[in-house]
Parts: C-alpha cells; sequence; structure tokens
C-alpha cells in the first residue's frame, strides 16, 4: 500500500494539514515570496519558519531558488492537480450513489401503489 | 491561529493524509459500508481500523450510525465542500498571478521597439 503515488498523496495532504503551511500557500498564491516576506506577517521563529516550507516543498506544493542569498518560494503551477482529481473523483461517486439512492427512494411509493 | 475554523482544516487534511483512510474514503464514495466491510479488503487490525474510521469522523469527512451490533459508516455529504473551495479559490488567485505574469512578458518587447 506504500507505494510511490501513496507518498505523494501522504505528503500532499499532510502539507495542508497545519494553519501556518496553509497560510503561506494563501500568501504564494498570490505570487512568489521571500523567506523574509512570509516570515513576517506571523509570530514564529525562522527555523520552523523555514521546517513549514520545506515541508510544502516535499509535498509537491511549492519550489524555491536561491538568487545570492535570497530564497524566493513559489507555487508549483500543478500544485493542486493530483489532489483536485482525487477529490472530484471521489464527489462524482458520491453523487451518483446519492442518484442511485434517489431514484431507489422515488421508485418505493410505485411499489405500494400495485 | 488556531481558531476553529483552522482547527476543522487541520484535521480534515490531516484525515486524507494516510493511504488507508483514503482507501476507506474511496470505498465508502460507493456507498455506505460497515465496519466489517470495511476491514476486509485490508491487511489492519481492527482497533486500527477503528482508530482510522475516527480520525476520519473527526475530520467531518464521514459519518457513522450503530443499529443493534453493526456500526454503518457513510460519506458526510459536504466531505469536500470546504477544502475543496479552499483548493479553488488559491488555484483561481494563481491563475490570476500566472495570467499577469503573461501580460508583463507579452509587454516587453514592446518597450525595447521605443
Amino acid at each position: 500500500m506504500k507505494n510511490t503515488s501513496h507518498t505523494n498523496f501522504d505528503r500532499m495532504f499532510h502539507a495542508l494539514s497545519d494553519p501556518y503551511r496553509r497560510a503561506f500557500i494563501e500568501q504564494l498564491a498570490k505570487g512568489p515570496a521571500a523567506v523574509k516576506e512570509l516570515a513576517a506577517p506571523i509570530d514564529v521563529q525562522l527555523p520552523a519558519v523555514l521546517k513549514h516550507l520545506r515541508v510544502l516543498e516535499e509535498g509537491g506544493i511549492v519550489i524555491s531558488e536561491k538568487v545570492g542569498r535570497v530564497r524566493t518560494y513559489r507555487m508549483r503551477p500543478d500544485a493542486f492537480r493530483a489532489m483536485g482529481s482525487w477529490i472530484e473523483q471521489r464527489q462524482s461517486e458520491m453523487n451518483d450513489a446519492f442518484d442511485r439512492l434517489a431514484i431507489l427512494m422515488a421508485q418505493t411509493p410505485e411499489k405500494k401503489d400495485h
């Protein structure tokens, strides 16, 4: 069960399970930012900020680039593609299951009439 | 930062960060199932199965109902609503940011002509 694809999904969803990491994503979705800009609005020490950013990078959500002494983070364009399509597929199956149930319930009174 | 809404998101995304819990969701999206049916296809002891199901229930993904000695799990109809709209909002901001960048890049050669 622990193949590569599962590990990726584990890391992706784990990356989103923290309010600071989601706050970084909310900032980066609007455009790239340096570590200093990401750390500024929150009351967290730099080592913790860097650890959160590493989790986001390992989860395939962000990429980073170092120019001189400044490391800049940006969203991966496909950050949400895999998890988005996993969720959509489940939602579509759920809708189908609800539809089947609705058809079943609609048919029940008819049976009573016979 | 640790308000109720954040806690809910933490739990939701954490609930999805495990391959066994995602396998349960994949099964339940197709229709309700009893604990025994959920445990059958996987090589995991019952206490671990119940723990995973509790995490899914605390994450607002599933609900359960006990009739006699049988506990049945089903998807919450709104299981993915909050996280789906969070992801959609980020994706839409990312698209806007890419569009702005594309416009900027398209304008660059014009400036060179003057």
